[in-house]
């Protein structure tokens, strides 16, 4: 298989897979027991939150281990507003193409009785800081805005947003699910930080959530005193371990990868931009290494992605997390792309596993495949 | 290493991480995802969850897959209060001695205006559905009462407190979390039960909520289109694999097991009854197989857990989610033992994988270690 979803999961390596193990088996006791097999627990714990700690460039304190992406932006996201109702102030900002679990977090809060404010994309997808400025009131209590889109890649200026907020004291919090491997992150410029385990070759089931002041936060999950009493219930020792190798791993040579996979991007752009009809989604260079979005004109994403997927190519129509649904991409849309348009993307995600014979195999398929789909509508450009 | 502390956690069985092993490896497609690797994750997943039914006793809709019990508690109780809380009804019925996933969750909502009743559980640990029928109001929203006690075992008249929940359309949400696996369970007696997946030799970091009407709920965490939209983010799916086969496990043969750890239970309390100063906490009859509590004048809990640790047999002073706090334990102090009593308590839990030498090993040294503890403290009885 040649697998070309990285934004939607990615593979355990096998370095994460043999740090987990011993998790899994003799080392299995509660963390938070007294006995020799749970302080092993405990310890294992300690040396992965601190390894955490060290990649993100902040203290072990700051960091919450969670069960992903989804639960530290919920977590993130609720306990912000709820800070922000005690002082009164009502007013969130975000942009207006953020994952469905920041979204749909900011709908309910809507129904609460704040206001939210959604930044435009323009046709690169990505946000203005001049715009966050001209969007701040004193009502204003905290931003949230991703760190790279999970659909087209495009990096949103983290470094720049986070300069307004600290200068007028707002919160902020940003999705990096998409964003940490890929391109530099500096826990500097956020307040709050959302990572998954399952993005960067660690399980399913564990993410991160870096908050600078956890005191200045109520708890996330209430019951016993796990992780300072802020998100509580038994670790999830196994896969905590081997988010902390993930990262590491992700961390080593980061910028040798990067450079890589520039070059696959550039390559699979260059030559599928020679596909009549083919439309690059997002700004070209402001975007993640890792991705690729093109439209094709005439050709149903879904179908396209049946057709590679019966040549053992996998590639997405965009998340995953919303597959099924027949609605148009929220993110595409918001580029000012037709609901055709955006219905006809094809979501091309890679990370440092991908090789240059898997991007030889897609672009031996992917130009035929477009043809045949439109061939059999009857469409010829 | 003797291993008597199986109400804190269980190590997870070969047959489980048999289980989960391909879906740590090349079974890594996200479930949402519409191409074969995904495909055969959402398979693999729809496969747990119907064995999860089945076990229950219930429809796959049902079931909602969680990173814990704790998790599991808070989603049934925050839910349960906002559904509440839309009609106008108030107050909340719940035991004295639940588990701080309970109690935390409870606190936080007699902070945004609700009453809560807590029923007492007197000498024997349980609560009497006397005392639940007085406690209801027109008021009343919901009820939650464990099953069966983390500390001391006791098991809770489930299904009487079920029939007048039923009668007068109360919810009631029960953390099955100590029960299952030690006891029958039967869904239809309540509206909501917890469950941990390291209680019962699955991974940590994977649980599950039954809702009997799920659609009468808020969703538990906000995103993408998962678990019917009530629980966002991919899932476990490994985790979540290995809990289906740890409750296909736990089913196989339950009463045969039971029947066999009730012999244990016997053995060891009436061995530990001969020690001078000894007492059982909580109903010597209607508690767990499994569960074993004993107080021991003079003698610190804390202090014979480490002499025992020494020895190599791990058992623990109660909750291993409150280790580390000085409090004496709240279950304890709701039996009215005292502070002291309650500091010199141990508890011994069983599972399937205990044997008859696990036993001999306890009980060749718990008495010796007594004797040390209270002749170092200059206590002799």
């Amino acid at each position: 298989m040649i697998y070309l979803d990285n934004a939607a999961t990615t593979p355990i390596t096998d370095n994460v897979l043999e740090a987990m193990l011993p998790w899994l088996k003799e080392g299995f006791g509660n963390p938070s027991s007294v006995y020799s097999v749970g302080r092993k627990s405990a310890i294992a714990l300690n040396k992965a939150r601190a390894l955490c700690a060290e990649v993100l460039g902040c203290q072990p304190k700051n960091i919450f281990f969670t069960s992903g992406g989804t639960e530290s932006d919920n977590h993130a996201i609720f306990a912000a507003a709820e800070k922000a109702r005690a002082v009164g102030k009502m007013h969130i900002i975000t942009s207006s193409v953020e994952h469905h679990a920041v979204l749909e977090p900011l709908r309910v809060l809507e129904k609460k009785g704040f206001r939210v404010t959604r930044l435009p994309v323009y046709d690169n997808g990505i946000v203005r800081v001049s715009d966050l400025e001209a969007a701040v009131t004193p009502d204003t209590a905290f931003v949230t805005v991703m760190a790279a889109n999970n659909e087209i890649g495009t990096i949103q200026p983290i470094d720049g947003i986070g300069a307004v907020c600290r200068e007028r004291g707002i919160l902020f919090h940003t999705d990096a699910v998409q964003a940490f491997g890929n391109m530099p992150l500096d826990t500097n410029s956020v307040d709050m930080l959302s990572l998954s385990g399952h993005k960067l070759h660690a399980p399913k089931g564990v993410g991160l959530l870096y908050v600078r002041e956890p005191a200045s936060l109520p708890p996330f999950i209430l019951g016993g005193s796990q992780q300072s009493g802020k998100r509580a219930g038994t670790e999830n020792v196994a896969g905590i371990v081997g988010l902390a190798e993930a990262m590491r791993a992700a961390a080593e040579g980061a910028e040798e990868k990067r450079v890589k996979l520039l070059a696959m991007r550039e390559r699979i752009t260059r030559e599928i931009s020679k596909i009549k009809g083919a439309r690059l989604n997002g700004d070209p260079e402001r975007r993640l290494a890792s991705n690729v979005n093109f439209s094709f004109e005439g050709v149903e994403g879904e179908a396209l992605i049946l057709q590679l997927d019966l040549a053992g190519i996998a590639v997405s129509s965009g998340s995953a997390c919303t597959s099924g649904s027949l609605d148009p991409s929220h993110v595409l849309l918001a580029l000012g792309l037709s609901h055709d348009e955006a219905r006809s993307s094809v979501r091309i995600t890679m990370s440092d596993l991908t090789t240059d014979e898997d991007i030889d195999g897609l672009l031996a398929v992917l130009p035929s495949a477009v043809d045949k789909l439109r061939y059999l509508r009857g469409i010829s450009l």
